[in-house]
């Protein structure tokens, strides 16, 4: 099994971070502006991604499978693109130092290809855009996320 | 064995992106600004990495071991980090629509430590940089990199 596995640190309060990886509000700060669905654990959330002109260029949904506050989530990806179902979103928060540490996964995809690559770039982008949420109040959530290639 | 691949996009010619990636002097305009050595095939070039206050933070070693222009390079680390040595740096290019999608690995780790975690997300913001240096003249290397943990 092929994992992305990304670290970042945040200065804010574990619940702050927490809140913004659990809540439909905090996700659509962050990750795409256009999530919907029902955040608690068994239920789905969907997540759009959309391009400039509108037109759909993603669009995934997760099912909540554990959420322990200010410790972990992790989500089951139950539909989306081939490669992403049955994969897993993991988040792992801990203090070190002055910073919430956040050890990101996405998980047990069948194989490397060149979309795991992309998606790998692609998360660490976000996870920029979750801290500059996080400690600004504004993220960089699709459509308005940086671009890192031909694919988006 | 583990591996960290991430893919991106560079608007610029396959030349300018490999000489980047390939020279002293492109090395240390996105990587590290204490980027010494031979460039060439068989030998050595040495990355060193400080502190803001001038400390050594980190110091590893690269034996090139393929160059091959516009397409490819391999990298050996022979000194650095423990659970770097023994790794290959591994960078593919190709022309996709208007960009140079470089293909970036950093393989055969021995196990998935949460310092490898943090390499991945630290490549992702270098590779951001590499990217600002080829289209702008100006990269992010270190030590004025941007920061994303407790750990740099």
């Amino acid at each position: 099994m092929v994992n992305i596995i990304h670290r970042i640190g945040i200065r804010s309060s574990a619940e702050n971070v927490f809140k913004a990886l659990s809540t439909i509000k905090g996700l659509s700060n962050w990750w795409t502006e256009e999530t919907e669905g029902d955040e608690r654990v068994g239920e789905k959330i969907t997540f759009t991604f959309r391009s400039e002109t509108g037109d759909i260029k993603g669009q995934m949904a997760m099912e909540v499978h554990e959420l322990n506050p200010q410790k972990n989530i992790i989500w089951r990806c139950i539909s989306g693109p081939d490669e992403w179902i049955g994969t897993e979103i993991t988040f792992e928060l801990s203090q070190q130092d002055d910073q919430i540490i956040v050890i990101f996964g996405h998980r047990n995809w069948k194989e490397q290809v060149e979309f795991t690559a992309h998606c790998s770039m692609k998360w660490a982008v976000f996870l920029l855009s979750l801290r500059e949420y996080v400690e600004t109040g504004k993220g960089k959530p699709s459509p308005r996320d940086l671009k890192i290639d031909n694919w988006n």
